[in-house]
This record gives structure tokens, sequence and C-alpha cells, in this order.
């Protein structure tokens, strides 16, 4: 059995914990928190453990998948725990990859552990399909589209503006522009062309609707670039019809091996829960991050550097009987 | 640059050849024939050399790419080859796979070489997307679905029954099946509910037209068990409208990550040319194989083994920066 920690109890953190019960070869030896641990229910009977007393689990715990956010979270926890844990986490600052890679590279060769980082489906497997699109139709284009899903941030970004009381906003990549990629057409797209932004917004009793409609859709960064719709609704029906937290997407290479000979290769995922199916992510790649520091690797990895059989609890023979 | 060599001269070779022009970091340098050289006339300016004289390019060459078919060449081929080359083949018999896997694995291991087998798309990137899709919901069904694309083997079947001149056979996936697949229901299939055979068939001058259809519809393992739909056609039709060898299909995984919580991994296909794409898969290989023996790994590997990085001519922080 493979010993698992879960540091961070929120929405990936529960996710984990949820994998695990798919996964015979993997069980949950603790969760820790950064709380007081008696505030924590969690759904498994294990331990709820005080992030300050983790240091006693070091030869408790095979490897430490850690649950906190990219902004403020990883960037410390990741290189810190990789002092004592093998460990994986889904930080998602792409710009800051590389210098997350760095930090959590030192800590973990120093330790002879080994961290896989920015871990999920986008960085993640969507990351993958890139580089096997890339690799194979050398001469082609990279597209990437995001939805149906929920964007928290973008919906946050709502909830701040006066009048808001709630808000839940949809990434929704354009159908003219996905069937011309399938199509093989290699359109140049812009912004506005490949996605719109829908938005669900329960707004405080006397807003000024108007108002908050036009700080939404000419919010730079957020809204301005798109084609955005806002509908308003009740609390009730925001409880109702917008609770759940699906996302997806779409990874399409298209190419040639040779004047008029074109390819398309699309990989798409439609997911019931964002966090869930990353968390399931997570896990799978704790086996591969236990399997690889057994046979001796340390340092960090990505997951270009994982090599697929390393996911699965079957033997090669298995594999090659079952799935090749 | 990796010296590469092709053994076969077929539409797999062509591929390879095509596909090397693609690959900056990848050079051919000789193709390989068990027919007289002189006959052959290859679309490069590399020398066509007798198989006979292949053991003096040992140190000249660092992959082979075994481009001969699964039933007679490769099983004797690729083994055979691993004794003095790291070796590339797309054997794709699939229960022939672990008797393969063996004879390879001794012979690459006693020379020292790598050798990577059954590569292409399915066996190739299919089975890949199969073993994420399980380790990802281990909870959830596969589904895998050819087409639309032509078969040669059906083809064929159809070119031998008495009174056929020319014929070409596509295998077509059912709408509705990969709707209801999509759609997260998880439905049992019968092979008739999976996938439709439609026949483009030129009949020799008199010939019994009712009779060829009844053959072609009734044929055990190849129709029977489809709905097939047959059109009677001209030669000039033929090759106006069938000549090329488009393929392409679906890798489905449908999960679940909870009670209720549903997710679809999809992975599709859409090739223009079937023996261009399944060459370029071989190639970016060949990269792989070549690194990897460098390093001083040996024996027989499967797409499984590979760490995806392998297959880029980019380091490591390139990857990073430019697809996670």
């Amino acid at each position: 059995m493979i010993r698992l920690g879960i540091l961070g109890y929120g929405n990936l953190g529960k996710g984990v914990e949820n994998a695990v019960k798919y996964n015979e070869d993997i069980e949950l030896c603790a969760v820790f928190t950064r709380r007081n641990p008696e505030t924590v229910k969690v759904n498994s009977e294990v331990p709820v453990v005080s992030v300050n007393d983790i240091e006693q689990w070091k030869d408790k715990i095979d490897v430490l998948i850690l649950c906190g956010g990219s902004a403020t979270d990883l960037p410390v926890q990741t290189p810190e725990y990789a002092k004592m844990f093998n460990v994986i986490d889904s930080f998602d600052t792409h710009k800051r990859i590389p210098e997350h890679f760095k930090n959590v590279d030192k800590a973990a060769k120093d330790s002879g552990k080994l961290a896989i980082i920015s871990l999920g489906w986008d960085p993640g497997l969507f990351s993958l399909n890139r580089l096997f699109g890339n690799v194979i139709l050398p001469d082609g284009k990279d597209y990437t589209f995001w939805g149906k899903g929920v964007s928290q941030g973008h919906s946050d970004a709502i909830r701040r503006i006066k009048g808001v009381k709630n808000a839940k906003q949809y990434t929704i990549p354009v159908d003219a522009a996905l069937t011309s990629v399938r199509n093989g057409e290699n359109p140049e797209l812009t912004t506005r062309q490949k996605h719109t932004r829908e938005c669900f917004v329960v707004a405080e009793e006397g807003a000024d609707l108007k108002q908050i409609e036009k700080e939404i859709v000419t919010m730079p960064n957020y809204f301005d670039e798109y084609d955005t719709t806002v509908h308003f609704i009740s609390e009730e029906e925001l409880i109702k019809n917008h609770s759940g937290i699906p996302h997806g997407g779409f990874v399409i290479r298209s190419g040639k091996t040779s004047d008029g000979t074109n390819h398309v290769i699309e990989y798409s995922l439609k997911l019931d829960s964002n966090p869930e199916f990353t968390s399931s992510v997570l896990t799978a790649y704790a086996r591969a991050a236990y399997r690889l520091n057994k046979e001796g690797h340390t340092g960090c990895k990505t997951i270009f550097d994982i090599p697929p059989a390393y996911l699965s609890s079957k033997t090669n023979e298995e594999l090659i009987s079952t799935m090749l």
C-alpha cells in the first residue's frame, strides 16, 4: 500500500480523499491542516493533524499531496515539504512555474525525495497533449479551448462589483471556431473568436442592474475582450442551477505531414467537477512519485518526465495485454 | 543530428522519409531494402542499400525504423536488427505482442541496444489514452471507435470475391453510439451498434452484383456482425474518390469520481493519411530511443515506458515555458 497524506482540506483535498477510495493500492493516512484540527471534519477514518506536527509523520507517509492554492500556499509549501516527503502539487501560475520548479528541485534533491509539480488538467493533461501534438505534427498549429465551465477567478471578479450579492461565470468555447479548427482550416483566432463568457448574477435589492452589467462587460482583462452575456437571477435559482463546478476544454493540434495531407489530433475533457477530476490526476501521479523515488529518482519532475506506466498499479505484462 | 535508417520502402517507409523533413535534429542516412536496390527510387538524396549489407551500417546509424508488416516481417526483423541497432517498429498484432516483446527484449538486452515496439496510433497513441483514462478514472468504461477510415484488411477480403475487380472498405463509427458515450450514459454496445461498414466495389463486366453483395454482407468475422452497405461504382470513380488512405477514431473513457459525478475524456484522430501519421509517430519515438539508449537504457520498451519529454528536441526548460 502507498501511504498518502493530504495537506489542505478544501475542494481539492476532499477530491483526493474521494479519489483514494477508487485506488486499491493507495491508503489515506492523515489529513494535515493549518486550522484547528478539531474544527475539520473529514469523510474518512483518518486523523486530522495540525500541520505543525507534520514532521512526526516523516516515516509514516510515502507521498504528501499539497492541496493549497497557487497564489500564496504552494510557492512556500511545496519546497518546504519536499524536505520531508515525496510531494505532488497542482501549481498553475504558468509564468511562475520555472521559478517554482527550481525551488522545489533544490529542496527535493537535498532531501532525496521526489516532487511532481503543476499536475491536473491545465497545466497537466492538456500540457501533455500539446507536447504530443507538437512532436508528432511539428508543422502545425496548437489550439486550446476552455469550457464550458465555471471560472472561479471571473466569478470572484463579478462578486467584487458594488451591488452584486453572488455570481457565477461560465467560459464557453465558440462552436464556429471549434468547427473550423476541427476541419483543418488552421484559422487565426482572436480572443473574442475563441470564447464567450456568460454570467449569472444575483443583485442586491435596489441595485442598478444596468450599471452592474456595464461594469462587467467592460472590465479590463476579465471581460472587455470577450462577448459577454449577463443574466440577473434570484439567489434560489443560482443555488439550484449553478452550484456545480463543471469544466473542461479542448486541446487540438492540426498539422500536415506532406503537402496537402492534414491531420487533426483532438483531446477533450467534459468534467462534472473540476476539483474532483484534478484530484484524481494528482492521486494517479502520487503513485508514480512513490515508485520513481523507490527506484532512486529524486528532485523535481513535471508531467513531461513521467513514464505513463508508472501511473498504473498494473504490471508491464498486464498493461501490454490489456491496454496496448 | 540523429542518424536514421529505414528498412522497407512501402507506404510506411515513404512516410518516415517525409517525416524526417519536419524534424531538424534527425537526418535520414540510408534506405534498406530486400529488393534489388537499383529498382528502388527514393525521394531523398540518400543511398538505397541491400538489406544484406546492413551490418556495414552498424556504426553509421543511430536508430533503424522497421517499416515492414506485422504478419511475417516484423516478428523476424525486429529481434534480428535489435542485435545491431536501436530499433522502432509498428507491430500491431495485439495478441502476439507479449511474445514479440520477449523476443525483442532478449535481443536488445544482449546487444545493449534499445527497441520500442508497437508504435503508431492503435496500438500506440490510443493505447496511451486507454492507460491515462484508466488510471485517472479507475471506476469507468473504455470505448474505442475506429474511422471513418479505410480498412486495408476488409478491402482485401472483398477483392478476393469472385467477380470483384477492385474495392475499398470504410469503417464508420455510429453517431448515436458516440453521442451516448459522450453524454456519459456508459452504454453497453454490441459490435453492430458501434460501427457500420461501407464498401465501394468495382465489379468485373458481367459479374453477378446481387451475389457479390450477398457474399460481402454475410462474410464471417469481416462483415456478418455489421450493418454493411455496398455501392457498385466504376474504376474511374474509385480512383478519383477513393484513392486516399484516411483513417482515425476515438478513445473515450467515461467514469465517476464520486456518486453522480461523471467525467468524459475523449481523444480523437482525423487523419488524411494513415501511414504518414503512423510514420510521424515512429519518427518522434526514434528520437526517444536514441536518447534513452545514450543514457544507458537497453532492452524492449513500449509507448507506456517512454517519458514524454524524450519525444521532443526541446530542453526541459523550453518545454516547461512553452507547453506546460
